[in-house]
């Protein structure tokens, strides 16, 4: 336990959503309907290998703000035509982006959340933008006291400012906040911020069988194993 | 019905919340705790009416970008001189100025919200910051999809940024965003912002026997007894 803590944020994409399974599935659906062959994991794969380097230009300043929606279709229109996906009209080219809106929760997530809600002001503190977040909790049931987005202090994680941002929206000294996620460079940001840190490996994230370093950086507060695992060590 | 909109932004102090009944309610059990006797709606009606004052210093740029907590905790400063309390301690002022985290629903509001959410996107839209709005939320049980406030746009409602800024974190065209509220300037703000608008007169906001001019601008979308009544005309 780590007493003084009153509010939960947690990364997003692979920590609460398996994105990679979500999009699988949905492209796998909608390959079937319109009657095209594509490799879905392997798109999938090459979506989310855009995300960094798409963040990366508006952290450059190379283009101005532009959040993680626009980042996507960037990326999205270039995977189109190296997967020689064509025949989607405008409207079936959005609905497939926004299948970030429509990722599924990993098992523990619903559960382990609405313990966490009990005794923490739980929120999401993604690189996903507002829009984005407020409708997967809508359509996965994600259990938020409040949607903070790295979209509010227009800095992508792990830039510090986008954890300060958060604690001052919530009102809260950073050492009062709690990160939590899948990922270390994300809780190094947030500890450069000076809040507490929670690693959650998702050792899935990337498919079954890739093999990724998760041995935790020991200074982190908590290292859980899913988020039942964290409702306990939290006292929730 | 109003076919285009997806989301609903509510005004909270008076709209959602009976702000002046709760602070009595409170203040009377404080008064009786600490054996100070204080004319509690006396009060509540003196620290709501130093509200717009406070904002506009921060409308006219007098002083920079200030949270409704810090200028609530300004005007209580000074009450607490006006109306002669003393013995206080720093907690106890810290605590009573967060009786605004701490309002209760309207007895229609939570049953109205239920219903609405199931068909829209369904956010407050306060001069409140984001703390306290989300510190209410979790108090009250207001279920909202995410927590937008006037803080996100450093600019106080009724500027059209606050509400431009609301619509675009929604990733909505403002057309597609209704604001709810009791206070026709608000729903005036939001129509120069393009937002549909729904008034919702609450005649009791001010104490029983205030006599209001709650004559609906024939300009508005909608109009509505109570939330309950709203859910039924938008359909939900």
């Amino acid at each position: 336990m780590v007493p003084e803590v009153r509010a939960l944020t947690f990364d997003v994409f692979g920590t609460v959503v398996d994105w990679r399974g979500s999009i699988i599935a949905e492209g796998i659906g909608l390959g079937r309907e319109k009657g095209i062959a594509v490799d879905w994991p392997k798109l999938a794969d090459a979506w989310r290998a855009g995300y960094h380097p798409s963040m990366d230009r508006v952290r450059r300043r190379e283009i101005p703000w532009t959040g993680l929606d626009a980042l996507h279709r960037m990326t999205l229109d270039r995977l189109l035509v190296d997967f020689e996906i064509g025949g989607l009209t405008e409207a079936e080219k959005d609905h497939l982006n926004r299948v970030w809106h429509r990722l599924r929760p990993w098992p523990d997530a619903l559960p382990g959340l609405a313990r966490l809600k009990q005794r923490y002001i739980i929120a999401p503190l993604s690189n996903g933008n507002v829009a984005l977040l407020t409708n997967m909790a809508k359509n996965a049931g994600l259990p938020w006291d409040c949607i903070l987005s790295a979209e509010l202090a227009h800095a992508y994680k792990p830039d510090p400012l986008a954890y300060q941002t958060a604690a001052e929206l919530l009102g809260l000294p950073p050492r009062q906040v709690m990160m939590v996620a899948a990922h270390q460079n994300d809780l190094r940001g947030a500890k450069a911020a000076e809040l507490r840190t929670a690693f959650v490996p998702r050792p899935a994230e990337y498919g079954e069988g890739r093999t990724l370093d998760l041995t935790p950086d020991p200074d982190f507060d908590v290292v859980a194993t899913d988020f039942l695992d964290l409702a306990r060590q939290l006292g929730a």
